[in-house]
Order: C-alpha cells, then sequence, then structure tokens
C-alpha cells in the first residue's frame, strides 16, 4: 500500500509515490498556476496524483497535501494562503471526491514536522521540536507522541515567540519575534542592513550586490572569516539559541530539527547555536537534547504531506 | 471512594480527605519538622493521612503527594527539595509500604495545574496553561488531554522563558526569564529597589519599612493609585503579558489560570495583563482564550495532590 504526498507550494505542486518503508518511489512536478483560479489548481493536483499513482491507483491508501497558510485540518479546509486562491476552500473534499481516496490537508509547518517523525531524523520519538527557517520561521511540536495543534488548530506557532521585546518589528504586529531576527529573509536583511555600512565585505561580494543578499551568501562568506557574515550568523544564532532554550523548557525534548531553506548551512548554523544555548538553559536540562539539520532536504515536503496522511489515519 | 491529598512544604504538611464530586470533605495540618531527618517526616505524613482517613480506611482509593524540586513521578522519588530532607528518595514507596494504598508523587507546580483541571477553573478542558506566581513562577500545562512533562518528565518550565535578554539574572543562571521579573518574589524587589529612590510612597508605608515590602502591599498600594506601585505593577505584568502571549502562540490554549500567592490581588493583576497582552499576540489569537486567577486559593494544595493521584490512576 502506498500514500501519495502533495507538496503544494504557490509557484509549484512537487508530488510523490510514497511507501511507508521505502520512501520515495517516484515523484513528478506541474506549475501551480494560482493565477488561474481554484478550480486550476485543483486539477493540477489531480493531474499529479494521477501520474504518480499510474498501475497502482488501487494501492493508495490516502493523499496527504502540505499547504502553506491556515490550515482547518480536521475540515481539509484551507482558510486562506498568501500564495493560493484559496479562500476557506474545501480542499480535501474537492481531491477525495475526484480521485476517490481519503484526503488531508496540513499546514506545510506540521507537514514537515510529521515528516521529520516517519521519515526524517525523530523516527520512533515520542518528544521533539521541529523548526523551518525560511522566508518565515515555522514550527511544529510532538510531545508525548501526539502533534501539538492546540484547541482551535492554530498552536506551535514557534516563529511568534518574543525573544527580544526591543526587538525588530513582525509581521504579525509584535516586536522582537524570533521569525522577524532570525528567518532566512530577516537573515539576508542584517546583512543588506550591515553592508551599508561596511560595504567592502565577502557577502555582497557573492550575492553581486547589496540587494541579491540571501542567507546563503552569509553562510558562504562565513567560510572564509568575513566580518560582516560573522556579525550576522551571531546575532541570528544567538536568537536562535534563546528560543530553543524556551523550547526545551518547556517540551523537554529529545531532538530539535531544523529545516528550511537556512539549515543547508548545515553546521555552520547549528554549531554557534550549540555554544550559546548552554548559556540560555537549566543546568537540569543539560544534555538532555540534540540539534539536527533536516535529513530529508528537498523531499521533506512531499514526504511530510504523506507523513500528515499517515498521522491523520493512524 | 475517596482520595487523600497531601500539600507537603518545608514548614507545613496539609492533607485532606477528598470526594471527586464534592472536593475536600475533611482536612488537617501538621508541621514538617524537616529539621528532624527524612523518618520523621514520613512519619508526619503518614500521621495525616491516618487522621484524615479515620472511619474511612477501607474507601482510600489513592493518595496523591504535591511536593516543591524535583520529582520523579513514575517512581514516586524525590529527587532534591531545597526544603525537604529528602535526596533521591522513594517517597511514594515509604507512604504506600506504611499505609497500604497506592501512593503519587508529583511536583507541586503540575499538582496546581491537576488541581484546576479536576476541581478549578480548567474543568472538562483539553488545553490549558497554569502559572503559578510565588517566590518563582512554576507552571504546567494541559494540552490535548495530556499533562505536558517532556520526555524526562523536567518540563513545562513555563517559568524559565526567556522574555528579555537583558533582564535580570535568573536563579537558573540565565538572564530575564520570567521568573527572575514577576515572581512574587521579584515583584517586591522592584517595589524595594524603586522605594530607594523613591522613599515616600505607598508601599514602604503598608509594608512598614523598605525591607518588608511583599508583592500584596505593592497590589494593596496600587489601590489608591500610588506611583511606585504603578511602576512596578507596570513592569511585572508587561513581562508576564509577553510570557503568556508566548504560551498562547505555542499551545493554542483556551484558559490561562493564574495560582499562587500573588495571584491573590486578582483584577489587579489579570486586568492590566488582558491590556497588555493584545499588543504581543497575533491577531489569529484575538479572543480564543481567557485569563483568570485560581479559584481553588487556600486548599489548591490539597486539591492538587489528590488531582495528581486521580490523573496518574485515570
Amino acid at each position: 500500500m502506498y500514500i501519495v504526498g502533495v507538496d503544494l507550494g504557490g509557484t509549484e505542486i512537487k508530488t510523490g509515490l510514497v511507501s511507508k518503508d521505502k520512501g520515495i518511489i517516484k515523484k513528478v512536478a506541474l506549475p501551480t498556476e494560482a493565477h488561474l483560479g481554484q478550480e486550476k489548481v485543483v486539477e493540477n493536483i489531480v493531474e499529479t496524483i494521477k501520474m504518480v499513482s499510474e498501475g497502482v491507483e488501487n494501492k493508495i491508501e490516502a493523499i496527504g497535501i502540505g499547504s502553506p497558510g491556515s490550515i482547518d485540518r480536521d475540515h481539509g479546509i484551507v482558510r486562506y494562503s498568501p500564495n493560493l486562491p484559496f479562500n476557506n476552500f474545501e480542499l480535501a473534499h474537492h481531491i477525495s471526491e475526484k480521485v476517490k481516496v481519503p484526503t488531508f490537508v496540513e499546514n506545510d509547518a506540521n507537514a514537515f514536522t510529521l515528516g521529520e517523525w516517519y521519515f526524517g531524523s525523530a523516527q520512533g520519538m515520542k518528544h521533539f521540536v521541529a523548526l523551518t527557517l525560511g522566508t518565515g520561521i515555522g514550527g511544529g511540536v510532538v510531545s508525548h507522541g501526539i502533534l501539538i495543534t492546540g484547541r482551535d488548530g492554530i498552536g506551535a506557532e514557534l516563529g511568534h515567540v518574543i525573544v527580544d521585546p526591543d526587538g525588530p518589528l513582525c509581521g504579525c504586529g509584535s516586536r522582537g519575534c524570533i521569525e522577524a531576527i532570525a528567518s532566512a529573509r530577516n537573515t539576508a536583511r542584517w546583512a543588506k542592513e550591515f553592508s551599508v555600512k561596511i560595504p567592502e565585505n565577502k557577502v555582497v561580494e557573492l550575492a553581486g550586490g547589496i540587494d541579491k543578499i540571501e542567507s546563503k551568501h552569509v553562510f558562504e562568506a562565513l567560510k572564509s572569516g568575513d566580518y560582516v557574515a560573522k556579525l550576522v550568523v551571531e546575532k541570528v544564532t544567538d536568537a536562535l539559541a534563546r528560543a530553543i532554550a524556551n523550547y526545551v523548557h518547556i517540551f523537554n525534548p529529545e531532538l530539535i530539527v531544523i529545516g528550511g531553506g537556512m539549515s543547508k548551512a548545515g553546521n555552520a548554523l547549528i554549531k554557534p547555536i550549540e555554544e550559546k544555548i548552554s548559556l540560555y538553559i537549566m543546568p537540569s536540562f543539560r544534555g538532555t537534547f540534540k540539534i539536527l539539520p533536516s535529513a530529508l532536504v528537498e523531499d521533506a515536503g512531499i514526504l511530510g504531506a504523506s507523513a500528515a496522511a499517515m498521522y491523520h489515519t493512524r
């Protein structure tokens, strides 16, 4: 038996045929064509599902869709999603009606978390925290073997834990949320800001101009000991260490797994967090947890979506 | 059938006979006599249990003990407790051996949380957060109907969520933990500090001297609009609002219940937190939760200990 995992993005739909034991068997991608409206997007999703299921149509147990935005997982509804033409749209219903397979929708951060649980670094664990460092910071928590979503299903907003009351303004309206300091986008923003004062630096050089700086250029420049890169990484990892100390004190997890684009920096990101976090955790928590980058990389979306279907049918 | 709840403190043991439906039927108190060693403390605990059980000895289903300090609840062991002569002491075993009733030990913050769940403001809820504002700040969380304790049982350290990286040094070694800013002890400390600069104020007057200031004097002085009291309450409730916003973003609870000595201030404490928290929460969380003071007051310890026995035998 198989699961189909659909990683629904604003520009691309990546869909995979997934075996619980063997992971991804086959995968395809199609443009989302969000500008053509909800019917066209549904059509494209269904098309990818048909492509990966060819020949095993009767062996598909469930379909999982990982979607950005605010999701009502109990009813398979996308409440809203900034880059998709869905507004209180019964996505699961529309897909399952066409494909005749039970369909589940989960927000992408929780899907990532479940993907790490079923296929990644957190396999077999009952207590772990997952963070995705991308444009924003998403999060998910498994505690006592349960995905923590809260009363209305909107919990685990780990990116909006406030770590500095005087920190930068966040998109959510607060100041000093960890997202406002340490997302990939804000990591790039610090580098841009610092480069205005110190224009001769390796980050700008690698990016080919201040405006083109992305977080990856910061970590690349760090390798040659660039001063601006160091300042940025110092700032970002210090805030992450404080946020993670909070999650550790609250959940007493055995793992914090970090995904999203910025996790590709690997040890350049993880090591400084590990060093700083010992300043922020209580002595009784020393040695109780690990911090690891996601092992799923490009497949995290498809595997996460599949894992969401697996979790909700367990 | 009944439960016996033992509220074990450094100076006093308060024990009650508790009915699941009717609450406390009978209660007694004896000095702990911690200075006389562990055997004497055990003897005193057993004595209180016998006193409340008289006549219904055969109807006691379980005994719950709420103890300060670090508790191994799975084995009923007090790992250590600052004001008790217990060091990796098998407290549950020693009590159950003498009384022949299953005995459970839980730390006082979690016991308080469970007490609110079974007997207090959180009855019937699956998602709530409990905070005790005393000498320190303790916490407990029920999420998805489960008490969150983490892999090693040491989670829910809500008092050590860092809300200000430049805040005061905390007993745990970090800076700016909510405990270091907003516990009852630190509320008194701010008032003492401010009173050095502004000695003519109502807080000092009510306390009868700077050194005698307690948090209750701050809230008492607030009633007459005292300037120093206002400054202190502003500082403390702002930090609490930020910490609670973090718990709300993480757990999406329907209630935050506040206990401990300082909760006796009631609305003088709750109202300013409610006002400030709207600055710190994401719009999607508006109206999803309430903040209430504990309704159990003096009986919170006994009811919490009983609830711990009920939870662990459920």
